[in-house]
């Protein structure tokens, strides 16, 4: 039997009328619909595009992926999903793994594309609207000059100070617990002018925040900082 | 009268269905469309458009916006670009003004918005699909890992050396004339291995490049290369 085809389909930042028409085409064709799942709630991917089209009569396949810095863990859960992907690609089927914002950012899929690409199944990406691309437009400010570079800094894990030193706009993404530290580090480098931030980007609790001054140590996971 | 709002619209890379459905509703609702144009041929924002919806009853505003460094002559087609948009806005009409991958990135969109926004007139910014993003999904690569940041250079007015000696992944923007000193500076700094790239993405003459071996000096303007 001829194998199925593994979509890595990006449905944007939030707003499901920035999902391309691509996505919206191979998500209306695909019978299994693969969406990663924290195991805690609902998956967030699945409630966006189920704002844009009927997934009930979808088979929706819910990939756990632990909220972990725990290497281990993580390469099980990847290939946890590789393998039940696999299964129903085995079958024939295809399946649309969605993903938030593009699909090449700091997504989980380019770990399970991996798996499947070494074992020679068919895997097509479709890219989307970047969180950042859809805060800056929200901010109504271009992220880039002439000739000026773009940093896309994930806030953890690095060397903030000396991150937000380089030339060129900045974008921090990843933020979670190290707004306190990011907050502490823009003051320390007198960065406070030309810091923007879009919180929930698109979501019904979308907050947008035009100066350091009304920034807050609490601003949750899904918050983008922009320093131009 | 009530003026007409701005939107600026992402139209994606070139692949009409990487459109979003926000940018298609827009396009559709509004009968004036501006576009970039360089003075040579058409409009190749517009030929992407005309591709996915009819456009044969819009009244189509070709802004000119010579491919030029000078600093004087594009501030005066960015101030007659923003000039002959008011003039319809003041008019209670809208304007799609269609800018390609997205309006946040390397575009001339930025500056008209600026001059728009100065005069108070109402601006909407739609994002959408970049061409770094559709080329990595072209590529079926991973723009970024785990912790590492992502820099979007353009190749010309910086330097290249030192741009590439960053940590993290790297795209090249903007490549046009630099090719063969990029192609040089890969070579020193022995980045070969890793190196990809995608020309024209999502056009008909798309052609894609898994080494440095398979590049050429002649790659064309719209060439994104990826340095992982």
């Amino acid at each position: 039997m001829e194998k199925g085809t593994l979509y890595g389909v990006s449905i944007g930042p939030g707003d499901p009328e920035l999902i391309t028409v691509k996505a919206m085409n191979i998500i209306s064709k695909c019978k299994y619909i693969a969406t990663p799942h924290t195991g805690t709630g609902d998956s967030l991917a699945l409630s966006i595009v189920s704002q844009a089209t009927d997934l009930s009569q979808k088979e929706i396949m819910l990939l756990e992926f632990p909220m972990t810095k725990d290497k281990d863990i993580l390469a099980e859960s990847h290939k946890n999903a590789a393998e039940s992907i696999a299964k129903v690609l085995d079958e024939g089927e295809d399946v649309a793994m969605l993903n938030l914002g593009d699909v090449t950012i700091f997504s989980t899929f380019a770990y399970t594309m991996d798996q499947l690409l070494e074992k020679d199944y068919d895997v097509e990406v479709i890219p989307g609207v970047t969180s950042f691309c859809a805060s800056a437009s929200k901010l109504r400010i271009g992220l880039t000059t002439m000739n000026d570079p773009l940093h896309i800094i994930p806030a953890t894990g690095i060397d903030l100070k000396e991150a937000l030193q380089m030339p060129g706009s900045k974008v921090l993404m990843k933020i979670g617990r190290s707004m306190p530290k990011l907050i502490e580090t823009l003051k320390e480098l007198n960065l406070e002018d030309n810091v923007y931030a879009v919180e929930n980007c698109g979501l019904e609790n979308e907050k947008i925040y035009n100066s350091l001054d009304e920034f807050d140590e609490n601003m949750g996971y899904f918050t983008i900082v922009v320093v131009k």
